[in-house]
This record gives structure tokens, C-alpha cells and sequence, in this order.
């Protein structure tokens, strides 16, 4: 019943640490834990997904709703027109259809946990015009967006 | 859609934090802080609970699911007949019906992260003839059981 942290490498006994493939696809250094698969009452994943120093998560949207809290480190979180700074213990909801990308300081790794339905809808990845109108909504927007 | 942590106080912006009464009922120093309260698609509450140094969560059984990880201090957890050392970021899931409770170390808080569907049985305290059986199972929980 009890998986336990690893704290010098942020793992957990008995959980396979999914490592993304670097091949062009739009995230950087990111890696997936699954913690929890469901129970009969609690029909829901809780994942532990961290990014290296320098790396980021996906820039996507879908229907499907994000619980997040924070569990390592410092970076920025970018929520529709919105970069904010990330640290430890900060808790985002994510609502349906946010645009939404996660980033790790240059010297610091983020990790966070994210808790979703186990029937969801796929992750849909920004094209290249909304990337676009994305880095018009202001200029914070465009700096991180061309950062990553 | 943020909730910035405050890692001083161990509290959440725009979070309420409950205190339970110490009105002889069977826990003791235990804060309560909601930091979800369900989704269209999430139907899960997910809640902080903060046991102080020393203190000690309701020695419990229930119909319902707990998904729960660590997040400060040390203590141990009671899960039917075995006593376990917790630590931050340990995760542990106590399935329908286990009996279960947390302590806090004599020096040292402990803190945890608990999801749970929003609609669930109410908690079973145990009764003093089921607190007796428990203490037979073996030596750890009898000294565990008497020392809360």
C-alpha cells in the first residue's frame, strides 16, 4: 500500500520512471511517473511529471481538467496570457480548454504532481498560427514562448 | 486558478484552515485545509491535513477510498496490523475498509495530502472492544495504539 520517495532521486519504490523521447516533439526533458491508477471510487491517475533544468512541458490544451501541485523546484507556469513563477507547495487548477505549459528554471529542475480523470481526451498541441496569436496577447507571452 | 503555498506556515493563499476541537474526541492537533473541491470531470476532494508534533489523526474505518502522499515532517502510519516510518513524499493508498492513523513524531509535524471522492460514507471510529483486538494483533500496534 505504501510506495516510498526516493528523495535523492525523486522516485518511488515499485514505479517506473517513463522517459519522453527527444525527437522533435514539442517538450524538452521531461519525465512520467504514474502513482496511483484508479480505485473503484476515485476514478482518476495521479502522475508525478518533472523537467530538467532548461526543459518544459508540452504547450497544449483539451477538455479534460488539471490538478496540480508543485513538489520540486522553481519555474514558470504559463496559463492562457499569464507567465507566473512556480515553486514548491504552489497548488493550480487548470480548467478545460486553458492553454497551459510548464517550465523549469536554467538551473533548477520542476516537478510536479497532476492528478486527472482515467477517461480523458487527448492532448491537443498548439499549431503554428495559434503559437502565433498566442505571443501577440502580450509581451511576457512571447518571451517565454520563444524561450522554450 | 493559483493557490501560492507559504512554506513558513505551511498555508495556502485564499485557503481556510480548520481547526478540529480537542473535545476529548479521538485525535489530537489536527488542521484541515481544502485545496479542491471537485471538477466537472475530477469528482474528488483533495484536502491538506497538518497532524502537530506529537498529535494523532483519528484511528479510523470507512467504505471509501484514500489516495494519500506526504508532504512535511515525520511520524508513522497505522494500516491494519503493521506500523510504517512516513516521510515526505511517501504516497500511500488505504483501500475500502482498512483501519488506519497517522502520528506525528514527538519532535515533528507531519503533514499530508489526502484525495477522496466527494460523495463518501462517513468515517467509523473504532470501539473500545475493536481497539482491544487491535492491540492483540501484535506488539508494534499495541505500542503504537497506547502511545496515541
Amino acid at each position: 500500500m505504501i510506495k516510498q520517495f526516493d528523495e535523492s532521486s525523486y522516485t518511488w519504490d515499485g514505479v517506473d520512471t517513463l522517459v519522453y523521447k527527444q525527437d522533435g516533439s514539442p517538450f524538452k526533458d521531461v519525465t512520467r511517473q504514474v502513482l496511483f491508477n484508479g480505485a473503484k471510487d476515485i476514478p482518476c491517475q495521479f502522475r508525478y511529471f518533472e523537467v530538467k533544468p532548461g526543459g518544459y512541458s508540452t504547450l497544449e490544451r483539451h477538455d479534460h481538467t488539471h490538478m496540480v501541485m508543485i513538489f520540486r523546484g522553481h519555474g514558470q507556469v504559463l496559463l492562457d496570457d499569464k507567465v507566473t513563477d512556480i515553486k514548491v507547495g504552489d497548488f493550480i487548477e487548470i480548467p478545460s480548454r486553458m492553454v497551459h505549459q510548464f517550465r523549469a528554471n536554467k538551473g533548477d529542475y520542476v516537478g510536479f504532481l497532476c492528478l486527472v480523470n482515467l477517461d480523458r481526451d487527448k492532448v491537443q498541441v498548439l499549431q503554428p498560427d495559434e503559437i502565433e496569436a498566442m505571443k501577440a496577447k502580450n509581451d511576457v507571452v512571447k518571451a517565454f514562448l520563444e524561450s522554450c
